[in-house]
């Protein structure tokens, strides 16, 4: 497989889907072949299934059903999507990947990291991504900033404890793999952000 | 907990749901507090995401996916409605369970049956039924009386072979924990099948 896999992480409002949309546009402009995706969903499916996920109507889910939702909702979206545009050699950016199941699923519920870990391996038969840019902010800032342009979903409405403990996961997920991880300080103006991006996806473009 | 867990499986059109009824039926007449409810399902969460994997419309969902909506909508079941009656000690009588789980998704479609084992008993906190009735009978009559009566669902639509594999694997499954199935021949009468159950249960209140 010779595309690029890169993914964006980080506590909801940090400005992802923002710097993903930017640095799609430079990968345009450079005449490079991408696709852009998100999940939970990315296909008709996984896309069923992220509606289960983020609607505040369903209350009662348990902690696991959650976590294997994201997992079923991976599995469909790698096998449909991301695994075939690798193969053509394209770049995939990716809003939210396994990352985001240990920091929200598993630590943020209080579920096994480590069984987390593994069921999403398991479901995506162990692709990770090339780079992961992980935008860090403060929980309440990025949890306003959404506040202001919409209604929070399901998960989004959780106590701001729970996002906490989600930032402190990013980090500490970034700390032990500092190869994959570039850590974004998403207070920095949209510019500043999208030039280190570029920055980082020109060297992983041109090594 | 002191309640007891009942499952029903078996190749379909084996009779499953009608044998459930009649048991139930006998339970009450006895004065036995019981609940009776089915897989995949049991809740209003997961029956949505029954809804998902019965759909013929969802076509190209990926065998992982399909084996972890399963165990998805199985951690629901188990938490909101099949620990809790077993902890208020009533009979839990179940139309399929994990067993179909590893015959359907796993042999079915190539998966690991490890690795589906595994996943739902992560999902359930290792929750097994104290007894299983498995409804033999031979794959071409069983589907045979289901399009009798109404349409194939998604999975149930499958070719032959997929469904011989089905059958063989619950035989399989049996055959390696005596103690917990009780293999039925899903030719005989609806009585005699039924009055076969009622002596297991029997055994299993009054031991």
């Amino acid at each position: 497989m010779s595309g690029l896999f890169i993914t964006f992480e980080g506590p909801d409002g940090a400005g992802k889907s923002t710097q993903l949309q930017l640095l799609a546009d430079h990968l345009g402009s450079l005449g490079i072949e991408y696709i852009t995706t998100r999940e939970p969903g990315g296909t008709p499916l996984a896309d069923k299934i992220r509606a289960l996920l983020l609607d505040p109507d369903n209350k009662s889910m348990a902690p696991k059903t959650e976590a294997l939702l994201y997992a079923a909702s991976r599995a469909q979206h790698v096998e449909e999507v991301i695994r075939p545009a690798l193969l053509e050699e394209k770049v995939v950016l990716c809003d939210r990947y396994i990352d985001a199941s240990i920091a929200y699923q598993a630590v943020g519920l209080g579920l096994s990291p480590e069984m987390i870990r593994r069921w999403n391996e398991e479901a995506t038969e162990g692709l990770w991504p090339h780079r992961t840019f992980l935008i860090d902010i403060d929980t309440e800032q990025g949890l306003s900033r959404i506040e202001e342009k919409r209604g929070l979903d399901r998960i989004e409405g959780r106590e701001v404890s729970y996002h906490k403990r989600v930032r402190e996961t990013f980090l500490a997920l970034a700390a032990k793999e500092p190869n994959r991880f570039v850590i974004l300080d998403g207070t920095k103006s949209i510019q500043e952000i999208a030039d280190r991006v570029r920055h980082e996806m020109d060297k992983l473009l041109n090594p």
